[in-house]
């Protein structure tokens, strides 16, 4: 028999991972967090994350992943270099790609869950909003997914509540999820650093306003 | 053009991923070779493997790999667990595997690799001798190389010389390359720690032995 009671989901403090961490408390008895330090240039991420778990009670684990920063700097870790998110017209992913983050993450995540006998893994990716990330993309997953469970022998599933939603929707789940006010004012998602709704400015700000504005006057609408 | 030119390879210092160093330097113009630090009992295995690089004019980086052991626990890292590599009845891997090894240090020795415009990685697994570890079959090679190519957008190759042959040939193929001395005694595969020869009882020896002596007699009745 499958465990479908825990679930260990990947934990960043963002809009995404909080909504997924939300869905997450709702579907299983107990899930775990589990957050990767990379040095990344904003620690405030993962005091963030641990705010976050503490307010939902939720176990949260921070592992260390300095390495990853070491092997493949970018402009998310790496003071000197300026964030661009913006896909080059060449097809490469933007300079805020880390060459195998989501790999990484869901690798540890699933080593983690095995030892305590738990197969499913959450992770907040979504392919309508992918900025030109390969491993956000349906198809990276569902190969990691098969990769994992012949490496470890092991039944993962790696499940994705966000994948085909875009942040429109993605608000609306938080909301029906009762946290439309803990993501709005307790989630890091801004590339500056700021909490909430953000700098206002950088593209991770720009997108995630486009979304709350979408919703918000969708449900404006329709409660009128 | 892809780079046929450098290639990466996964290198614990033991017998197989000695002769697959052995195997890319003549291969490839430039080798680098990767060793992961996760607190192994016997941290002469590093020590052996930059020994080894040190000889073969080898470029040599090690990885901090600590978290693996933190996560996954097992006989070969915790000095409490005693070594047991006989595959439990039940068919689940015997207590010295270590929880998606490979697939880390694959993974890692991939995103070195793209760093450096590398696209050949060559790790030493086998399935003709696998012990019961299922991230040293084909099958998972095949996954692995698909889901890394995907996670970075990347036409990585994943290279594994001894796939489908057996420690005889093995010692056969390091005669060949000129290395039999050097992997004969400067190796190390014992789990007890013990260079070259080993402790001659543990199942590693026992499978190395066995391999050398069907080696060295097929060579005498050749030559004689």
């Amino acid at each position: 028999m499958k465990n479908k009671d825990e679930a260990v989901v990947i934990f960043s403090g963002g809009q995404d991972s909080t909504t997924c961490l939300l869905w997450a408390k709702k579907e299983y008895k107990k899930v775990y967090a589990i957050s990767f330090d990379y040095n990344q240039k904003h620690k405030k991420e993962l005091d963030c994350a641990k705010k976050i778990c503490d307010e939902l009670g939720v176990e949260h684990h921070i592992l260390d992943m300095n390495l990853l920063n070491q092997l493949a700097p970018n402009s998310l870790t790496r003071s000197d270099i300026e964030v661009d998110t913006s896909a080059p017209e060449d097809g490469t992913p933007p300079n805020s790609f880390v060459d195998g983050r989501n790999m990484v993450f869901i690798l540890f995540g699933a080593i983690f869950a095995k030892q305590k006998g738990i197969s499913d893994i959450i992770t907040g990716v979504s392919q309508s909003d992918f900025s030109g990330y390969p491993d956000c993309r349906d198809i990276f997953i569902k190969s990691m997914n098969v990769t994992l469970n012949l490496a470890m022998d092991y039944e993962f599933d790696i499940i994705t509540p966000l994948m085909w939603i875009d942040k429109e929707a993605t608000w609306e789940l938080a909301d029906k999820l009762g946290g439309f006010n803990l993501v709005r004012n307790k989630t890091l998602t801004c590339y500056n650093g700021v909490m909430g709704d953000g700098c206002g400015d950088c593209p991770a700000c720009k997108l995630r306003k486009r979304g709350l504005e979408a919703y918000l006057g969708k449900k404006t609408t329709v409660h009128n």
